[in-house]
This record gives C-alpha cells, sequence and structure tokens, in this order.
C-alpha cells in the first residue's frame, strides 16, 4: 500500500474542487495533479461524441447512450447528470480501486455533482470525502476573468456571471473555504488541506498494527 | 481582526500536541512558535515555586496555593491538575482573547489535559479544539532519546518508558496523528494541519459577510 508522506499505511480520499467557473480551479487542480504523485485526477464518463484533441480515457471515457444506461443500471456511477441531452458520470470502481491502494482523486466537480457525492457517503456511512470551495477575490476580478478568458458575446457573459452567482450559493455546504487572490497561496492552502487530510487519525488505517508493535517492544524493554 | 493567509477575518483555534516524553515534542513545537507569529503558547499558571531561571509570565504564572484556589473556584481555568502536590492550571481568559482576535493557542499538555478540554468543549458546544498526537517511529528510538537526554539512573529511564507506554495508550482520542521520523517533515506536518483548519468553513467568521458583498456586486453587474 502507497505510504506517502505519513510513513503508515493510509486510506486515500476524495479531494472535491468546486468554484464558479472563472475563479481558477483548472489551474489550481492541474497544479495539484503536476506537484502531487500520489493524487490522480477522476475520469468522467460521458455519453456526448469527443470534441477535437480530447482523449478517450484521459479527457474521458467516451461510451454510447445505451452503455451509459447500462452502467446506471448496474450502479456502476457514484454520480451521474443530464447535461444539455449528454449524460456525464463518475465511474465508481476506479476510485475504489485508488482509495483503498492510498492514492486520493481529485473530483473537478460542480455544487450539484459535490452533493451527490456528499448524500452517497452519507449513506454508506463513509469519510471518504473533503470538498474545498473556491472563491473569487472580487466580483470585478471574476467579471475580468470571465471577459478576458471567454472573448465572447456581451450576453455569453452575463450568462457566465449569473452561473457563477448561482455556484457560490452554495459555498457553505463545504467543508473548506479558500479565496483565491493568488494562485500560488491558493495551491499551497489546497496541498495543506490534502496534508492535513491525510494525517487524519481515521485515514491511517495501519496506525493500529504500529502502535500495536510499538507498545509491544516497549513492554518488552521495560 | 488578524487575518494571516486566509484573508478573511477567522477565529483562531486551539491546537493541542500530545505525546510521550522523548518523541521530540518540544524541539516541534518551539519550532513551531518560531515560524508562525499567528501561534502563541498558552502559559499555565502554577503554585509551585519557580525554579532556577524561570520567568514569570513566559514559562509560568507563579501564583499561591491560595491564589490558585480562588481562581479554580471563579472557575477562570479550561482545565487543572494536581501533579506531585503542585497545581497547574490553563487560565482561560487569555485563551478566548487570542482565539477571538484571530490567533491560535498551542497547548504542550498530556492525554489527561487533552481529553479535560476535549470535555469542555463537547459541554460548550464550541469547535475551536485541533488535536495532534505525536507518535515515536519505534520503541528504540523512543527509547535512545529517554538514556541520552535523561543521564540518569537506570529506573529513573524505566520509569519514563512506562510512562511513555501509558501516554501512547490514548492516541485514538486524537484528531490527527504524526509519526515524528524526522523533525523537518512532522514541523510541516503540523503547520500543513494548522493551514489546513484555518480554512475550515466555520472558523472563517468572516465569509458571510464575504459572499454577502460578492453576490451583491455581481447581481449589479449583471
Amino acid at each position: 500500500m502507497n505510504e506517502p508522506r505519513t510513513g503508515v499505511p493510509r486510506r486515500g480520499l476524495m479531494l472535491v474542487l468546486s468554484s464558479p467557473s472563472g475563479t481558477g480551479k483548472t489551474t489550481i487542480a492541474r497544479a495539484l495533479l503536476e506537484a502531487d504523485p500520489a493524487v490522480e485526477m477522476s475520469v468522467s464518463v460521458t455519453s456526448r461524441a469527443p470534441r477535437n484533441g480530447e482523449v478517450d480515457g484521459k479527457d474521458y471515457t467516451f461510451v454510447t447512450a445505451d452503455e451509459f444506461a447500462a452502467m446506471r443500471e448496474r450502479d456502476e456511477f457514484l454520480e451521474w447528470a443530464l447535461v444539455f441531452d449528454n449524460f456525464y458520470g463518475t465511474p465508481q470502481k476506479p476510485v475504489e480501486e485508488a482509495l483503498s491502494s492510498g492514492r486520493d482523486v481529485l473530483f473537478d466537480i460542480d455544487w450539484q455533482g459535490a452533493s451527490k457525492l456528499r448524500d452517497r457517503e452519507e449513506k454508506q456511512n463513509r469519510a471518504d470525502l473533503v470538498t474545498i470551495f473556491l472563491l473569487p477575490p472580487s466580483a470585478s476580478a471574476l467579471e475580468d476573468r470571465l471577459k478576458e478568458r471567454a472573448q465572447d458575446p456581451e450576453d455569453v457573459v452575463r450568462r457566465r456571471m449569473a452561473g457563477a452567482s448561482n455556484e457560490i450559493q452554495h459555498w457553505d455546504a463545504y467543508d473548506y473555504v479558500v479565496v483565491n487572490r493568488d494562485v500560488e497561496a491558493s495551491l499551497a492552502a489546497v496541498r495543506a488541506i490534502l496534508e492535513a487530510e491525510r494525517h487524519k487519525r481515521d485515514r491511517q488505517v495501519g496506525l493500529t498494527d504500529f502502535v500495536g508493535v510499538l507498545q509491544r517492544d516497549l513492554q518488552h524493554d521495560l
């Protein structure tokens, strides 16, 4: 079992990063994946057609609508959603494999996806989920990002701002909140959260054995 | 209000560091205080006489047994204990002042002190407490440290080992566990825990206002 840093076998965790678009989430997610080899991205399954340059199994796992329906029937998704006639879902199996071998899985999902993961965790009485909400430092910073990035007509920017405002409403369902004033500082905060959560007693599934050996050796030398 | 790193007014936290003696706790506590100006040490009140070089108000606040009893009567202690005929207690007022101005307080206390703080928190329905247990990497490493440091007769080392074994029994009441294989890595882990806990949604008491302004500005520009 993988034991990065903690030195004691541990169960991985599911790290959810949500934010309104234009907050810098993708930049931080990419930097985290690059900086920390124990973290992998959850690859969603979708029934939509691949776009230019998208790689099957990396950007998405592409399936037909029928295949998607069959996976749903078999309860193979942690969560799924229908967006503009296309299905998107998070497959359960690769996540469980990662967690049980001590690797962490990063989810770049919105408040609805996060909410579904939370419900599922609660039902199954698990504690694998760690959720972070990323906030923009100000409305004007968010608007600048959206305008700059989009080069889109005014009404597209407007729609995105409305979407951002809607997403922000759900900040208070998250465990942690990071205000992204500075990418470096926010990345450091996300990495600190990950490092801290790995040191949670309950995640270090090897601790009971470790302390058992420690106590036995101490008693022996007494 | 102090806002180190988070950028949003926050309530400080009570960081408890416990470990068997000989695990390197004091080294890590000192390094943490040096590295992070937002953390201060809780200064205990004691009825015992000052020892050589001890500074009143820094190492301890020295009081008479009668003064200690009066403070106890007035419920001024977060926790207190009688050790070898001397009273030791953690005064509540300076801790509350630190927390409400966004500074963190470090407690170098054993499992019994930690347990009393936990009980008090629960009764008062608070969530200011963050507890870390530091484990030695092995029994032999612990023994080496105790022998090296003590230069004491065999039976003193033995008694300390028995004390260590007793303290270790309580590891599983703590939020976080750090195995101290390496001082630098352990200090980094403790700092990550502190940084992460500061980003907990509930500690950032200024977030509701912050998001309120953000939403108002977004609506205005829509």
